[in-house]
């Protein structure tokens, strides 16, 4: 069996030798750059420890492993356009380096680039896999506008926001899982099984990063704390103050965001005393850590011999205690 | 057989049935909205059409004829945002009625959509229809980057001109016939002449609509007569100007493209005159019977009798007598 960061590494290898174009650059220069700047390439790495749990030609499963990390990218890139987000891994995002119209058009060429991908699996599994993919890659789309619905509401509740993590991010690591087992001609109950872990793995990472924007170390995160709250962004955090809170205390919090003369730092620290006094630091972690059990619990139900999930176990016990 | 008004309408009731998620409405209602606005179904009739040369029972190819009209309409919906325009098929378009967000989202899922409806062809086709699907899709965004780039150039020739409608027009028209034959069990040469015919057919229709903006007549061609040359877009007529023309009549051409205080009607009659001048309008209508001469030498050349031709037939013909 391989370890995740063997994994990782086919997968990185493969990705650089990825066949595309050139020609017009202007549509696939923005491909190639978006899959360089990198990232983890932990929806990959999964479709293959999946693999791996029935068979150790892992190889073969390359083809929708890439075919995942292309479309997660395109569902970046093209969310970087309705965020107008300036930044992405600390470089320059696609549409402010060329342009709104590249990004679109590049990003649209990059979701059917994630299908040629698909279409090179055996024919014995393209059906199964081309219909899994389908039907996630129409949920990521739905969890994306939910999202973007969210940013005008003060009223979304905790159960709300949990729907929506899990389509815009929880289902496509998952079918990551499902794919990789389907690749091996796993039975249907240990691929839904694995679909599970996957899931709950999804969300609970969700809300780590939730937890970590409000509560990380600045030096480790990487990223400026307190992003969502200066932002005014519905998390697992906000959602469950609103849940929780007194009237009193509703209407401190409604002030903060709507307050738009405060200062960032005062703003980011009235909304964490909020937080700390109503615990919902706590609580997220008491859910957090019930997803992940929930996770685990699946990763064994499945027929595979139990010392073989070490790999996604271990992978699961770093995404838990990650500090970025 | 079935006329083509027939399977006009056989797409219709399809389309009209299609099966979309209700949630979120933001998603989804878009997507409703420019498949309702209509358009002549050109591509999904196609589809059924090329299978109906071998096969009465063109239900059984209505899914990637549904796929093709979708895709068709995805393409549509995110060229309108990048061309900024403000109306289709004189409504208002996603991105004016609904924003760009909106419009860059629900096109994404409109494009995954359409792979959906590919998913649910029989299994013995689905990897020959999808791998020509794949292709095309690709190519039709390689067009539409060409035709961006074609913008801000001065000296686009006609042949990277025809290069530029092939991907972004004919090659959309070629794979629908092209499925249409895989569909019905047809021979690899057989769906490749019928691809062949699309792809001319194709050709021969962009130059007639190039034609008909410049010299159409205003009461029957619908809109406005002089577009594109308003617009200094580079079309046959343009292209083929500037590469028959001498010194003289090439600056008098730069001068009124690069003119900003013209009027448009001085300027659509400037350079009409050159266009006449420089027989351009001939040129195109040779050009453009040759590629006619040359889908239907195709479709002839098929191993269907002869007599079964005349459905496709009839519809190439009124396309190129069309004066809309």
């Amino acid at each position: 069996m391989y370890t995740f960061k063997k994994l990782q590494q086919i997968v990185d290898k493969h990705l650089n030798n990825l066949e595309l174009n050139n020609e017009p650059s202007e549509l696939y220069e923005p491909i190639k750059y978006i899959l360089e700047i990198g990232g983890k390439r932990i929806r990959p790495s999964l479709v293959l420890a999946a693999y791996n749990l029935f068979n150790d030609e892992v190889e073969n499963a390359i083809q929708p492993a890439l075919a995942l990390e292309v479309f997660h990218n395109f569902t970046l890139l093209h969310d970087d356009i309705m965020d107008k987000a300036d930044l992405r891994r600390n470089q320059q995002t696609v549409h402010k380096k060329w342009g709104e119209n590249v990004a679109i058009l590049s990003g649209d060429a990059m979701s059917i680039k994630a299908y040629e991908l698909l279409g090179n699996i055996p024919e014995e599994f393209l059906p199964e896999v081309l219909k899994a993919f389908n039907i996630t890659a129409l949920q990521v789309c739905e969890g994306q506008q939910l999202d973007m619905n969210f940013e005008g509401r003060m009223d979304v509740s905790v159960n709300e926001y949990i729907e929506m993590i899990r389509l815009k991010t929880s289902v496509l690591i998952a079918v990551c899982l499902k794919i990789g087992a389907i690749m091996a001609n796993a039975t249907k109950t240990d691929a839904q099984k694995l679909y599970d872990f996957g899931l709950n793995l999804g969300l609970a990472f969700q809300l780590q990063d939730d937890y970590l924007d409000a509560y990380g170390d600045v030096h480790v995160f990487g990223k400026k704390i307190g992003g969502d709250i200066v932002a005014n962004k519905k998390t697992f955090l906000l959602t469950k103050a609103f849940e929780t809170a007194d009237e009193k205390t509703t209407n401190e919090l409604k002030n903060l965001i709507s307050d738009t003369d405060i200062g960032e730092e005062q703003k980011i620290k009235d909304v964490l005393a909020i937080y700390n006094q109503l615990n919902v630091d706590k609580l997220l972690k008491e859910c957090m850590e019930s997803y992940y059990d929930k996770a685990i619990q699946a990763l064994e139900s499945t027929s595979v011999e139990h010392d073989k999930n070490y790999i996604l176990k271990e992978f699961a016990g770093k995404l838990m205690n990650r500090e970025s």
